[in-house]
């Protein structure tokens, strides 16, 4: 029984669809993790880690080689590439408690290398907050807007930007929201036109489909310029 | 096996919690409603009748007799009361799908001597549509607010207005918002504090509860006067 | 990246609609309550505390300057408002287990500066607990009752009392109880007419519930007045 | 394909278990239950028939052989036992909707020959009508209560009386009581000790249940003769 | 704020419906069953304890005092009656992992002055297991059968024994038996006609249904026996 | 637009995985339907379709060229392999009512050329049903066991026989079994090992799993014979 | 009661998000789609209506002045853009039944004046359908996935192109695929990173996401162009 | 109270079903287990253990006569059958996470006396990675395919393979993939025909299933040698 025939790091990824292979931890044991960073240095290559619990970070051989953040549970093992350009991605928390999320979308956006914003508590309850902050919102081409409980503000935005928008329900809330399901169903009902929904939580896939958007329009802009 | 065994109307339900006695029509048959009739016609009482589908309305043995509306299902059965006073509760319809239910608490105030105000169409996906009305609706110090798919129509109000909200999810929309759960849930789980909640497509209920909320404020009124 | 970013306080909230801003302390961190308590010190504000757990509250910088109830988990941090008048809000809990969730709404409501009388342990399993304490209940318009299990008690009360009645689901039980989906349901297809409900366990939305129906009522009083 | 190998009928449950084989014509096809019918006609035995709706009753060879209850969609083939003794069984419905599943009960009571009591329209929103009717309730050592919606009535009747108490949710109810999810839960997570439950609309069980019960205290009662 | 005013016992209980009052002590605080203790102590009375975790049961002030099962978790304060006669209800249990579910039911049984009989591990995946001691089973008139997982013995049971059948579905089980919900509804959707359910892991009502139908069974036998 | 995109035939699958292409004719329009027969024939190929309601089928351009079985809603289209060598897959089926579904795994074993036997109405209800013919089919070594309500049978058969058990959880029920949830768990929780399930009411998939371990089976007698 | 108050039209909403306003014809009366068209023709603009079946189609005024087309229950009314330039969106369908829901969005595409290319029946049960296609999917930077059932394709899409996967399930199956939630959650959960999902069965959202994304790279473009 | 009277094992199950009797360690106490265990000592018996916790089994009292593997938490106690022949079953398992339900499914088989390989990490993600192996997988004539999140890789395996094909969905994941309930709905409603589904993380059943089905083809191809 040994560890190394376990996993199978696609490091042809990013050549096939333009986003890096990234390592899912939980679920993996330390010992797993520890291998599949072992592989990647062989190899030389660079691995975004997400769902790293702080306790499995330190069970870790190598935790310390990490670049790690407590508050999205991520980590960049080696070399991250440097991020360019003005900020295309806003990144929209509705509460406070949702900035967990949000933290993880703008380090894998950061990763991919792509600057983002981060705008933080602006929910519904008090929409001034959301409304004076709104241009500079819109500034932004593409909007992931990351909240719990009823999830109503990716509603609001979808229907007051222009831009892609991209919502990430969160788990943050009890009885019915507990969990998330609330705010899953509630941007999937949105009746605003066009908001596009990720699992819950994840802040990881809301970032992937910014990065796939900007890679799309980067090819739409070449072809424009033919 | 005898109809008039398997029903016993409250009469007293008025002088007891302030409400009238009302006819939940789906699930009785035409027989029973007959003979519902038929008792209160006996004593000279008044009756409200909610959820009476056209076809069965159709069934009834003095259906002439009923003052019927065919948008929100209710028929009243006898005198109604006179409505007096300016208009205390303001029904707000998130979408021109959410009418019949907005139309049904507007009867059952009606048929409570309350007046009351329709706002219709006026959802999230287009805010200018609330903000332009939003004044009117203020000045109503109760407020029911009737909205299907996410639902988020009542989060932004409960924000913006001061009186009592009570929310009435509906069953508007498809895959994860059919039926209406998607709604409940998200308003229920909002984040606007003190907004209150009925069931699903619950007009009905949501005018009884604003008939309570007003007979608790006269009682206060009262209390003040002395 | 700066804690600072993360939120932005509501203080306009109580002009707009009556209520304080509180803080919903599950899924912040300590680092955020912490600077959330600072802006309030900064600009001389009391905050309302909720679901703060006491593990959580002992990490905090300045846990000794809050008037803290582990029973209800909600804290007052500054000066709290003066409570004023006689009770008008009766809260019901059904059982024993049921009162952390009424002390919650105590706790608000006394932030609110409202009186409350507390009923506990009146569920229908034995009804003369409930029927033996019914006209000191019925002496308040506004009734909130907490009730877990199969949530029985709202029901009976409503169909007892003509004042607003306000639900509170409870997670007490287990099986098909545990969660309080069973609780919610049951007062949600209540068969007394208008009750209206909050999410689960939420004695904070109750509270902030009746608090806008007494502003309402409020309202309704001084308009009679003139 | 023969429809004779479709079906084996198990003539010999009644000396088993004590109780008839009976027929569940939801999911049967007409040519399926004329077989069934005949075969019973051949061997000289009774059956009873449940779920068997109008259309499909027409759609039956010797549909006028049958006894046939539209309310309850019960139906007697051959001969039915003669009902004797005093009602030891009380059927109550909470609502005048739940009376076909109260009615179903009482048909299966009587083919199983013994004698019941309906007692309909006694839900808890005026709670009047149960306490009225308390002591002939109480008279019967078994009792069987209906109720669809949030299910009440059956934790108050458990409250107050001290025989055996079956539950039988109904599927009365929309938004969350439709189906009756809302009701069994209730009932199941009841406050009340010692209450059991059957399927939604399952009336026949409920007074199978019933008929076992009432077999367990003859035998018991034998033994004390002895 | 005082524990006092948070339990009002029903200590009428037993009078009206046969069964003690019981404490539920999930959800309670050891102060708040330290107080109901002493409440009991005062009036010289028993009481049986429920759902009392090791944990809790070691901070209670007079832990000492209880007769207590670490196995069903229950705890008897005071005297318990005398158990006497023949047993009349027999206890099975699918597995092994049911048998703190059945231990509940039995010590339940015994505090209401009932013998029974355990029978444990005799699931359908053996049935030799059943059929070898089902003469044995079959001489109680009642049978209480707990069942996790797939719950298919309670229907298996319900098709060999004339008695009254409770079912007990527990929350045995991974996957989608986790939690009980599988168990529960096959119990409710069982095949076999007449069997009685409770709520999931719900030891403690299977026990109560049990004695309310000795109860029932009691009076019948005295009518008779004038 | 044309019908004639709409739709790709996989004639290659029988070559590749062992199984004919199948249509699925549930949520295909007549003219989708039509458009693919008239491939198939141009091809000179014959389809296996399924789920095709009558009244769809009368809608069909080429109706009377089907050998269409109304009881499984199945049809063959153009000329169906020979059935040869003895039966050596047994389908099960619980219930009258689960008759359609083992009707529909009978056509689809025969259009695969395999012989299978009938055992039907062998609920767990009356255990004899099942006992008297259980040495009948302990001599298939496939058995395929199609139950609904509670499921139990499945669980009893993976207990009584050594071959491979295929569960299909119906529909058949109502309550809690409505729709075939409550089977469909019950199966995937079975306490007898190594039970295998397909979705509800797919007495289709059920057959092609037979069909895939009989061509296994082939493969490995192939090997022992090398 | 008029049906004029019961809609406000939001000719904004092109200018503020760039998408037309649509109407959500489900859940409306011929009434209120009549009152509403004319409200359109008197302003002289276009709309587009989606979920109009064709019976409530036949019921219109002025049935005959829409552009319907029945597979995807949509029509236009009035004048519609024309559509320019290369396809830049790939629909693409699981299978034939999820042709409504990808005509649906072809068709939204087509109004939003974007070219659009449809792929059928790609399903990954055959692989070689999807393989041999895939160069031509590539080449569109924005990919639309419809697939119901176990909706596998997104997944095995997203995993082989680099552009935007917008995957929408369908309600197409039966059983646990019934009304769509298991293909909802799969996409929801996909191993493919950064695949967007919308509400099930709603193509008309999936068009307005690529539309709102075709939005943003245009301005991505123009600013790269300064 | 004895813990003798708490088990009763099922020793003759490997002659009636041809599977070993195993031991479910999760809900059962290690004084049970201890108990299970010395009577199989006694009786001279092996036994197979199952999800057996580490903290559990450092709690035995013969843990160190256990053979235990903490990634599958299965262990052997007593002699273990030889495993002969060659492998015939292929485990694969998606994800590195969802190693530990493969890994059991090995440890099963091997107890069970066969031969298996195992192919890890070859999800639909990457498909390259599943290409490259699948003519090894292909020369198994029974494939297991452990999956969490959206299990997609049943589907896409079903679809190339001709063997007999089980799938594990597994509890890997989050939001709506958590607790495995969508990879369950997913291989259920799988668009590749025939595959068979056990309950989820149930690698032990998996393999029973496996074990059966070769028992059957051992039986088959007895058969045809006649």
């Amino acid at each position: 029984m040994s560890v190394a025939e376990e996993f199978t790091l696609d490091f042809a990824r990013s050549e096939r669809i333009g986003l890096e292979e990234a390592i899912f931890c939980a679920g993996k044991s330390p010992e797993q993790i520890d291998a599949i960073l072992e592989a990647a240095r062989v190899r030389g290559a660079s691995l975004l880690l997400t769902r790293l619990d702080p306790e499995k970070r330190d069970r870790l051989r190598d935790a310390a080689r990490l670049d790690y953040c407590p508050v999205s549970r991520t980590a960049v093992f080696g070399e991250a590439p440097r991020v360019t350009g003005p900020a295309r991605v806003a990144v929209v928390a509705a509460g406070t408690s949702d900035v967990p999320v949000a933290r993880e979308a703008l380090r894998v956006l950061a990763y991919g290398g792509r600057a983002a914003s981060l705008f933080a508590d602006v929910g519904v309850a008090g929409l001034w907050r959301l409304t004076t902050r709104l241009e500079d919102i819109r500034a932004h081409p593409v909007v992931i807007v990351a909240a719990g409980m009823d999830a109503a503000l990716p509603s609001v935005v979808g229907g007051l930007v222009a831009g892609a928008v991209i919502a990430v329900p969160t788990s943050v809330g009890y009885g019915v929201a507990a969990g998330g399901r609330a705010a899953l169903e509630a941007v999937l009902a949105s009746c605003a036109p066009g908001i596009t929904v990720v699992n819950i939580d994840n802040g990881y896939g809301a970032a992937c489909a910014a990065l796939r958007l900007l890679h799309a329009a980067g090819r739409l802009a070449e072809e424009r310029e033919r």
